[in-house]
């Protein structure tokens, strides 16, 4: 369990470490022009003021370490033909990826405006963070990247995500010292503990220890060696340090331990798949310390920069007030003696273009890294054949995630042999109740496993741990990498990932632009044990405020849905499996609960995402007097019973009931493409009835989507105020005023026609809810009309007789 | 460096350790009578159905090990006479510390109802969790906790932020084994590294490695002894093992264990102290291996309950249906011996009582867990001092942030002595340039100091790590003990913390109506490296959505600033120190940009928090034709330059200029304390004039906070379209439209007056479009026009002479 440590092997001969070398310089040298210049790409005049770029806009402190690393793998690629892609935690280092793309060749292949020669190298240094160009970062218009690394700390569990199920391919994953202080790199190392060496492949993670942040050492390099290698010993890896600064013993220190971890992962990996033993290895992982912005200006104005924060972004700066920074930037430049590197074109001369790897070994190439071309549909079972029965609306108890957990589960069955569906739940799959699953795999665990242990096993397909960055990060890298996936969540922690689900949707939303990346697999949640339904929490459980971080992100990426029961969860559910390039955000419940629609009913009404429900409402064939919406499923269940009492006690009343699955509908169409027009819009909603709308996440959402529909002032939504606590069910929806009573009175309220005589019905209503507090304080459970509530229309059109 | 394992030492004599035993015993009973007694609570009768709560909530089986803890945690208070507070990271163990600080006496004390005899224990049983009662979790309802544990994984910063700066405190903190598992818990454990032993207290983790979460091993659990060493080791911590289920020799164990780690903090302390050596010691941590469920019901129904999973919530359900549950449940709560443990009126017996510490001494009434008590007021320097000098609005050029940093130094400097203000940031204090601070202190660091590092030394009061999770825990950690403090970080990446920030938004709405809660400082962050001047990084480091999450939240604890230029960002934050009880988000540029008010004038407009800005104003004396508002700093720039372009090219136009700095002003004053009043709103904004709101976030944000104004109609915001990429600061404004060309177009499609006659003018600002296009795709940088702009009337009312 010690760390390892080589000794002074030279497996290079000199004529390779040479060429390694120049390749090293060669993509230095470009990760330089990209940062600095418009023009004179070569250096073959003399560098003036008016070759650079009026703004300096880049990092070039972590980049030479990300290309040292990557001649090293392609030597390694090349020599044993390992199926290999790259991650950059620290995706600033954009320009070296790109730089060696380039040399590589698929740059060009991709852009083939930025061809290998003179010119194109000028546009390849023109373009880098230049307005009409390209981001500074690894952003997916990398050729090879699934990861831009803006947003620091996800790039193992990227990597893991990719090689699940890819048991050839290996992630060298770079992941930045600083970046490794994140909480969700610092949890993602235990992601060991989730692979199989006989069905996966490996993530080699290598440390980047370049020692500095933005103006910060890193704590990880200020730590002892012993601490360090204890650290990582810990975390399940054997660690090879790569140490210093002079080049020469590096490269042969770096190709050493490169040879040595990859026969070890091959050992590894060869151990386990003969002998069928999936036990859990100590992986190997390399420490790469050296000198932050190494190769780089030493001092820039007596101040120390290379191996120093200071080399972070651009260690040469103001050139115009400081001309003698455009000299040393020459210097710098020439330092990689381009002349040896580029022929009279501007082309990288062959004899180093061929240490590259070819074809689909180029990391720049890699079919992994554009998941989508290897994306197949998943096999489906027809989610009809896990209906609900439903005769009367209203009546029957299920529970919808229970009922989805079953067709989940013959999805995973029926793509056991694919291997490319995973399900991810922060320790909740069976809290969520789609445990079903957990009778067609078992969850992935390669720790120790006891007797007693129940569905665990290192063949498992749900992926729990107590890391909702975790499930995130693995499931984009899944998805990424051309698979499929569902991630079932509480509702309120959710939030713990609102960022990577930022990251994710901008990903997706650039790539959509990308003629040559292809639509992957949607990100899709389901989101459970709500707002409404935390009984055994509380408080620091309820928040649905997830759909508004959802909905600030581009419409063309972004769905969500709010089935009412199970049988609409089942269409929906379906419908996202199959979708793809999107983010679909399911919400629904886990509790036993009133289901409305039969199958052939809810797939009507997922299709149109919006509908009136005939058979709750009375106003066919006339004018309704209120409109009374609602969306999500204890919403439904409040208003539908808030109906029963308008109808009770107002029989002549016309109310109409309509219920939203899609949410998208109720923007204008030219937000969204689920949008209603308005014509549909004012047709189901009026334009002059007021709308009582109860709705299961925070009400001014409801008032932002629909601002501009014709009868938005007659709106009037009922949500989660941010009241809560642990108490029953239906008090939570009593404190945040949305439960049946005071829906009844909302309308009462803003129908003139019975506002005077509707007084005795509006006390009794408000007795009612002093009963209800009366009640639950003394039984702690809800009254038993509450309880045993159930819809009891179903006359023809407009009859008021309750069925008995 | 290795683990400590201890002797067979048994510390504890006969009569102590079966006092001890009994002490928990007592704290066991208390736990699972809550979960589960609505009556007979010391079983002095039969047990029947009738006395059990008709639903089950609460979770068991962490219970016992908190409760273990905690006699043993008061043993050594009581010897030592510690300064100890308790984290329950596994908060969902409410029951425990209820139990606990009831038997101790503080829990009567906060609430006389729930007293020391029959009565008051079957008070205590039935308010959990129950409607009326009190939440499950350690919530703020909860004596002696500055931590609700709901949403796992802040344990460890939360005890770190509450000793720094606390000398004598020692923070035990519990941290789950699931929880462990979280990303913001595995980086936390570096907070040591951030550590002062002669200024700062000590936290003592225990992690609580009682093998599962919900329904899951945990991986901690189940990795090899040496692995679980080594990974702690690596942490910089000293790991003691505490293993075992046998009651008696785990009380031999953990009091001999828990002697030996409070010496060891002491003798660290006293080292660091006398010898003046902040040197970062091993601090020593407790791992405390035993059965999850402990002393619980070992199999239910057959099915292992004890040390598994199964002991989660409530080990026993379905009473009803299972009424030898009822009976089993008796046999478990008389395996307490509840008639050795309370006499005969049902108060805990004296000779076990005593065993707890007295007074503050308490955990339950430690001062500490209740910071508004010990929190005393800023020293603060006269924000006016640090004014930029404005002689003529929108031509002087200052950096906002750099500004505000000399403020924040000096507020450093003036609360030096007293040691209770503190900054984070997640690396960016520099970037962020509020750098300033920099000279009046150094960065935290207690790991390794090299000779070339600057402004870094185990004195400083700027914590700095690349960790937005442990910034915002230990922030958090440091104001709920009495402290104040600042975070900045970049606008983007705050979404990291969005969940944690709705944890602490819970904390704060309800510990606002809790009376022995006193009000704490308010949290306050400064958002920069903003959306529209992230040049160096591009879209994944765009995003202007934390205003929106914040906004969720409930009124009467957030506040929104947009100060448009440095002397509006003294004013505010000037204001945000001195304020309590809320979270502050202030939002600023740190570029180099226009200036406008003065600070007579800045005072005045922070103070209304909105206003109309008359100097650029021309419609003094008349109606004006446009409202054109904006709130923060480049909606401000560009709706000025707007306003330009629309005085120049037409002059009889009347335009009336809005800024807004505190967002909440636009809300009815109905939701928001700070709401302006309708009759306010419309006299600013007109009743039925165009508006053109130009915004830094998303623009729905404004539709959702003024849907209910008069003039909503009119109001046409532009904002944050989630278009972006590295680009110039104008090309980024120009991509989401929110530029001066779009709004000068916004406002002449929507002046009837002007609509045709303005063709040409129409014309011309969208060549000014292309121009800008053109002219960037070939510069790299902003046309001079646009970066020399700069305001130019200062005319008498409607004069529309520009000033030369
Ligand atoms: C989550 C997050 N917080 C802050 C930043 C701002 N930032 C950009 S680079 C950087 C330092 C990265 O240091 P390291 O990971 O060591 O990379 P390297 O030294 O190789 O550049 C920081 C803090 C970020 N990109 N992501
Ligand atoms: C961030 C977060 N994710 C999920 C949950 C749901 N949850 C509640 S308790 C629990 C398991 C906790 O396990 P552990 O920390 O080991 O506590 P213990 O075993 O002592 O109960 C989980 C996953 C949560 N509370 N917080
Ligand atoms: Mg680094
Ligand atoms: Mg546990």
């Amino acid at each position: 369990m010690v760390e390892a440590t080589l000794g002074k092997a030279t497996p290079l001969a000199a004529e390779e470490l040479h060429k390694i070398h120049a390749y090293w310089r060669a993509a230095n040298y470009l990760s330089v022009g990209q940062i600095y210049l418009l023009d004179n790409p070569l250096l073959r005049e003399p560098l003036k003021l008016e070759h650079v770029k009026p703004r300096l806009l880049g990092h070039w402190g972590t980049t030479p370490g990300l290309n040292f690393i990557y001649v090293h793998l392609n030597r390694a690629i090349k020599a044993q033909d390992l199926n290999m892609i790259y991650i950059a935690g620290p995706g600033h280092g954009g320009p070296g990826l790109v730089a060696n793309t380039y040399l590589e060749g698929t740059y060009s292949e991709f852009y083939p405006n930025i061809a290998q020669d003179v010119e194109g190298m000028k546009q390849l240094f023109k373009q880098f963070s230049f307005p009409g160009g390209i981001p500074s970062h690894v952003a997916p218009e990398t050729p090879g990247s699934i990861h831009e690394g803006g947003e620091l700390g996800y790039a193992l569990v990227h990597g893991y995500g990719a090689v699940f199920d890819n048991p050839d391919l290996i992630v060298a994953c770079v992941v930045g010292d600083g970046e490794a202080e994140t909480g969700a790199l610092a949890t993602s190392w235990h992601s060991n503990k989730f692979l199989n060496p006989i069905h996966d492949g490996a993530v080699l993670p290598i440390l980047h220890l370049n020692g500095y942040k933005i103006a910060n050492p890193t704590v990880l390099a200020r730590l002892s060696r012993e601490e360090l290698e204890s650290l990582f010993v810990g975390y399940g890896y054997k660690p090879y340090f790569v140490e210093g600064s002079d080049p020469e013993t590096m490269h042969q220190l770096m190709a050493e331990t490169l040879d040595r971890v990859i026969a070890e992962i091959k050992s590894i990996q060869r151990e386990a798949r003969v002998h069928h033993n999936s036990h859990r290895p100590q992986w190997p992982m390399i420490v790469l310390r050296s000198p932050k912005g190494w190769t780089g200006p030493k001092e820039v104005d007596g101040k120390k920069t290379e191996d120093y924060w200071r080399s972070h972004q651009v260690p040469l700066a103001n050139m115009a007030r400081q001309p003698d920074h455009v000299r040393l930037l020459e210097e710098w430049m020439k330092s990689y003696k381009p002349e040896e590197l580029f022929d009279e074109n501007g082309t990288f001369v062959a004899e180093l273009a061929e240490l590259a790897p070819t074809g689909d070994r180029r990391m720049g190439a890699n079919p992994h890294a554009n998941g989508g071309l290897l994306l197949k549909d998943l096999r489906m079972p027809d989610f009809r054949d896990y209906a609900v029965e439903i005769t009367k609306a209203g009546t029957t108890i299920a529970e919808a995630t229970r009922v989805a957990g079953r067709f989940l589960r013959d999805v995973m069955r029926l793509n056991a042999d694919t291997r490319n569906f995973r399900i991810m739940g922060p320790d909740e799959t069976a809290s969520n109740r789609i445990d079903a699953v957990l009778e067609a795999t078992d969850r992935m665990w390669n720790a120790e496993i006891l007797p007693e242990d129940e569905h665990i096993s290192p063949d498992g397909r749900v992926m729990e741990v107590l890391s909702e960055n975790m499930c995130q990060g693995w499931l984009e890298g899944y998805l990424l990498t051309g698979r499929h996936g569902f991630f079932s969540c509480y509702e309120a922690f959710i939030h713990i990932i609102d960022s990577m689900f930022n990251q994710h949707a901008k990903w997706l939303k650039t790539t959509r632009h990308i003629p040559w990346r292809r639509p992957i697999a949607s990100l899709n949640y389901l989101l459970t044990s709500h707002v409404w339904r935390q009984d055994h929490n509380g408080f620091s459980h309820q928040d649905p405020g997830f759909i508004d971080h959802v909905l600030n992100k581009k419409a063309e990426i972004v769905r969500v849905y709010l089935p009412p029961d199970a049988n609409t969860l089942l269409s929906v559910t379906d419908h996202c499996l199959r979708s793809r390039h999107y983010v679909n955000v399911i919400i629904a419940g886990k509790q036993p609960a009133l289901q409305y629609l039969d199958m052939d009913a809810a797939i009507k009404h997922c299709t149109k995402g919006i509908g009136i429900w005939e058979w709750a409402s009375n106003d066919r064939g006339s004018e309704p007097d209120v409109v009374m919406a609602c969306a999500g499923d204890v919403p439904t269940l409040e208003t539908l019973a808030a109906v029963d009492l308008l109808r009770e006690n107002f029989p002549e009343l016309k109310v109409r009931v309509v219920n939203v699955v899609d949410l998208m509908t109720l923007q204008p169409e030219t937000e969204h493409s689920h949008g209603l027009s308005d014509k549909d819009f004012d047709s189901i909603f009026t334009t002059d009835k007021p709308i009582i709308f109860a709705f299961h996440g925070y009400p001014w959402l409801i008032h932002r989507l629909t601002y501009r529909r014709t009868n938005h002032k007659n709106l009037h939504v009922r949500g989660y105020k941010e009241e809560g606590t642990t108490t029953t069910p239906f008090d939570m929806v009593v404190l945040n005023d949305l439960d049946r009573f005071h829906l009844a009175i909302d309308v009462i309220e803003r129908i003139p026609k019975i506002y005077y005589t509707a007084a005795y019905v509006k006390q009794m209503l408000y007795d009612k809810l002093i009963d209800h507090k009366h009640y639950i304080n003394k039984y702690g459970e809800d009254m038993p009309e509450i309880l045993n509530w159930k819809w009891r229309y179903y006359g023809s059109d407009g009859d008021q007789t309750p069925l008995q």
